[in-house]
C-alpha cells in the first residue's frame, strides 16, 4: 500500500479501495497520477493566460478530530477520505460552465466504467440538463493516449451498462465518439480547443 | 477554541486565525455556520427540483500522514487545514457558471474586508473577465438581513481598499448596489431569483 500524499498525488478514496478487488487495485493504482499532474499544468496554463479559469476540487475529507496547539496551526489527528459527490474538475470559458472528470485505465482495448461513480454519472447528467458543458479525459497510460469523450456519450455508455450490456467502453468506440487529444508541451492536455470546435465557442 | 467539526460545520482556516486578532476572532467565530447550513439547503433544493447545479467545494486540506488499517479505512492521521484559493461555492445555471462566496458579519453598520483574502477577490476577477457569474452572499447576523452583491461591486470597494480608502463596505451602500434576499422557506436563501432578474436568463 504506498503513500502518495503529500506532494498532490492522487488517493484513492476508502470506498474505491471496498469496491476494488485487490489484484485489479493494482493494476489501476497509478491511474490519475501523471494525468492530473498534466491536467493541473493545464488548467494553471489556461488560467495565467487568461484563457479559462478551472480548478480542481479539493478532495473531499471528512473531518473527524481536531487539535489546537497554542501558538501554532490546528492539526486534523483524524480525518477520513469521502466518497466525492461530483466530478473532480470545473470552473468557466466563455462564459460557460465547464465540468469534467479524468481517468486512466492500463488495459488497451477498452475503458472500465467502473472507473466512474454512480453519482458522478448522475451530477454529469444534471449538468448537461443545465446545458453545460460535461465531458471526460480518459487516458489509455500503457498506450498514452488522451481522449476527450463527451458527457453524452459516456451517459450511453453507462445506460448500456445498466440495461445489461458491457461494463466498458471498446476503445474503438472512444476513437470514433471521442476526440484524441495529442500530448503537448504548454498546454499539455489542450482540451479546451476540443471544446472550441465542438461548442463552437471561439 | 471551539471543535465544530463533524457535523459539516465550518472551520476557519489557520490562515485567517492568524491574521485575526484574538477579540475580533471571537466576535466572529459565529460566521458562515448558519449561512452555510441555509445556503447548502438552498443549493440541495434547487439540485431536487432540477433548478440549477451548485455545490460547495470540499475544505482544503493538505494532507501528510495517512494510516491504512487493515480490514479498514484509510486515517488520516495527520493534515492541516489549507487556505482555499477560489470561493466555496460553485456550479451551473442555465449553461452559465455560477460562483460566489458566503460571508456574514457581526457588524451592523458595515462589513469588513477582511472576510475576504486576496485570491479570492483575484479569483472573481478572473471569472468576471470569462463571462462568468460571479457574487457574494452577505449576511448581517446581528441583523438577520441577507444581501447579494454582484462581483464587480465588491471589487470596487476592494480597489477602494487598496487604494487607502475603508476596509469595510458601508452598509448604506451594500443597501443600494446590492440586493436584500429574504429568508425563505424552500429554498431558505433564494438567490436564483436574483440573478434571474439581473441576467435576464428567465
Amino acid at each position: 500500500m504506498t503513500i502518495r500524499y503529500p506532494n498532490g498525488k492522487k488517493y484513492k478514496s476508502s470506498a474505491e479501495k471496498k469496491t476494488a478487488p485487490k489484484q485489479k487495485d493494482y493494476a489501476f493504482s497509478n491511474r490519475g497520477m501523471t494525468l492530473e499532474e498534466d491536467l493541473n499544468a493545464t488548467n494553471q496554463f489556461y488560467l495565467q493566460k487568461g484563457i479559462a479559469v478551472i480548478h480542481k476540487k479539493p478532495t473531499p475529507v471528512q473531518i473527524v478530530q481536531v487539535d489546537y496547539p497554542k501558538r501554532s496551526a490546528a492539526v486534523i489527528k483524524e480525518a477520513y477520505f469521502k466518497q466525492a459527490s461530483t466530478t473532480d474538475y470545473n470552473g468557466v470559458y466563455k462564459g460557460r460552465y465547464i465540468d469534467f472528470e479524468a481517468k486512466e485505465t492500463r488495459y488497451k482495448t477498452s475503458f472500465p466504467l467502473k472507473n466512474f461513480h454512480a453519482h458522478q454519472i448522475e451530477h454529469i447528467r444534471r449538468v448537461l440538463a443545465q446545458d453545460g458543458i460535461a465531458f471526460v479525459i480518459l487516458r489509455f497510460s500503457a498506450l498514452e493516449e488522451i481522449y476527450f469523450l463527451e458527457g453524452k456519450h459516456l451517459l450511453q455508455f453507462w445506460d448500456r451498462m445498466e440495461k445489461g450490456g458491457r461494463k466498458s467502453i471498446k476503445k474503438t468506440e472512444i476513437e470514433e465518439l471521442g476526440h484524441f487529444i495529442p500530448l503537448g508541451y504548454q498546454p499539455r492536455i489542450d482540451y479546451i480547443k476540443i471544446i472550441d470546435s465542438l461548442y463552437h465557442l471561439t
